[in-house]
């Protein structure tokens, strides 16, 4: 960030920013000017709100689920709005987890899940895919530490940093993994779906989410954002709790900061209800999509043949590997180069949880086609090639 | 709250909400509209922000600050933005204490707050004035207990429940015993204003916080809200944090949301900019001014004459206490013959924290002028006083 604000030539791949061009700026004005022109539905939203969240809102969004999911409408008890997605894995993983617990995560996952793990001081396990999941939970039950796992946490649409996305046959069989272990473990073992990316889809169909396979909705705890795919400007995020985990974590919100302000869920209330978030995000697919295909041109264009990387049908992300290996951490001579010829990446081995027990491979890449444009990826990405000497 | 919801002829004394019929429409509709204006303005309004907050805000808000208490401006480093007040008061309280710490607390106090600490497995211990501070510190360091004391929590202004004010002469009182046991709990002791209602003052004058008496601005946290003098539906809060702070709040801060919306933090500023906030100071005053008339001329009319009440200068509390003492809890004659008669208040003895070491009066109200309207407060207080029997 600092380093962006000072250096305005700086072309960053980094930050996970969303696309400027295409920020809702007409449907704002419009609907902030309709929330606020009837006195009375003013009052209302300038006033406080319930800590859960907005009753019309939630409303609003059991139905978008059970659309989205083809499955029975999600009650709006079921669901708690936050400040972004990002409080709500806060809220669920605090609410779960003692310190010196365990989390599953994907190797390589989403770094800031990463930093609140630490934060609450809770072990973090890497896996990779489903074989990898069961071979973990296998090994946790052989050392005797399934007492201590407490849940799942699966990016599952476009997963930052990869861009890879669950397929249902997956989902399934990582549901059905974690309810054959949990006898062994003796406590129930949560799934927590980080479905944050699933509106930022540009290519392909959607994949119902963990929702549509937990027939009783006692296992997974489904987390979304409304303001990724809109205007993260207003930062509002929202999920869908098991009933387990709905009082300790509503408890916990009230203590945190009893509710996410008013005046953005009686907007983004309203941006559902008249259709003006749902048609924004065709608008939004097809800057993300044009700007990935420059993205993947570019690195085929000017990175080395051998190089692999990832193209998502969705999401912020492309994943590059150096082949043959070659180092690209924060240390490495590949990214003071590109910091001097002006662009900067995140280090994928900053993607990968502190797990002894495995190798991080460190010739890794995420590339974000967010917030830069066009002709930026382009010359971003020609940068970083020179960079590699 | 669903109490309120599901009987809407019930008229609550007890909520902390705000006035609905000031509430800022008219400027709200201006403020939208000028930050919507301008399309590259709007971007970076709809757009993420930075973790600690939007740095032309804290820019505001260190010369409000410097202004209030004629200090020299506060650095825009030294203040974070969170999402209303509440947050900072939870983000510093995780920062600086550990499960079995101590945090001082005043008698009675804020009840949130009290959750805060529950959840965070602190230990609270009530005090009364200056020289129940002087005796509390005291006993600590006798018990050797002085190591596990961290902070104390003071709500400054209007006290919520009593609407009591420290004095300056009060204020440089508890900081001076604040450091002269320091020594002997071996670890910096913090002082954490809670100014949430300074700016709800509606007579006398302003009293400087403790930022005027921490000449190195080392020990002081002081915790502030801009939204609810404006409108509480927005929830932005801020804090000047001292150097030592800084740091670890910061990170906090970044793993439970990494920034509060970008949107009205530019909302905000702007209204602070323009004046538009301080000019909406005098409105909210004789609104507040008047209502707290009404209950106090209500008290004096339909209570025995026997009832203490406070009148406070400002905030939205009136405490009052039944003599010859009688039980106002939740489970009373009095709380359920009052919900019967269609009106509710919270009971003075949920405003205390949980230490057997000292008894708790059990025959207080806080009283609330805050959402009733003046023709509520009147009707509420009548149907209180015939509750009495």
């Amino acid at each position: 960030m600092r380093l962006a604000l000072d250096r305005p030539q700086l072309i960053s791949l980094a930050a996970g920013f969303t696309d400027e061009a295409t920020l809702p700026v007409a449907e704002m004005r419009l609907l902030t000017r309709e929330v606020l022109r009837d006195r009375a539905t003013a009052r209302q939203a300038l006033q406080y709100g319930a800590t859960p969240g907005l009753p019309a809102l939630r409303e609003q969004l059991g139905r978008r689920c059970a659309a989205q999911d083809n499955i029975e409408p999600v009650a709006p008890d079921d669901i708690l709005i936050t400040n972004g997605s990002q409080q709500l894995l806060y809220l669920v993983t605090e609410a779960l987890c003692d310190p010196g617990d365990i989390v599953l995560v994907e190797d390589p996952t989403y770094f800031v899940y990463l930093g609140i793990l630490e934060a609450l001081g809770v072990q973090a396990r890497g896996f990779a895919g489903v074989a990898g999941l069961e071979q973990r939970l296998a090994e946790l039950q052989q050392r005797r530490q399934l007492s201590r796992l407490k849940l799942l946490y699966l990016v599952s649409y476009f997963r930052n940093p990869t861009g890879h996305t669950w397929s249902v046959a997956e989902k399934r069989a990582a549901l059905s993994l974690l309810r054959r272990f949990e006898r062994a473990a003796g406590h129930p073992l949560f799934l927590v779906e980080d479905a944050a990316y699933r509106d930022l889809r540009f290519a392909g169909d959607d994949v119902p989410s963990l929702l549509a396979l937990d027939a009783r909705r006692s296992r997974v705890v489904y987390v979304n954002t409304l303001t990724k795919p809109f205007a993260t400007g207003l930062k509002v995020g929202y999920g869908v709790l098991p009933p387990l985990l709905r009082r300790s974590v509503l408890r916990s919100k009230g203590n945190h900061d009893f509710g996410t302000a008013n005046f953005l869920q009686v907007i983004l209330a309203r941006a559902l209800a008249t259709g003006l978030y749902q048609r924004h995000l065709p608008v939004i697919a097809a800057a993300y999509r044009h700007k990935r295909d420059v993205m993947v041109q570019a690195l085929r264009t000017y990175f080395p043949a051998s190089t692999r990387f990832t193209e998502p049908e969705g999401g912020l992300y492309v994943w590059a590997e150096l082949q043959p290996p070659r180092p690209t951490g924060p240390r490495s001579a590949l990214f003071r180069r590109a910091l001097a010829a002006g662009v900067f990446y995140v280090p994928g081995e900053l993607c990968y949880c502190a797990d002894p027990t495995r190798p991080v491979p460190v010739n890794a890449l995420r590339l974000s086609f967010g917030a830069a444009t066009a002709a930026e990826i382009k010359k971003g990405i020609r940068r970083l090639a020179d960079s590699l000497g």
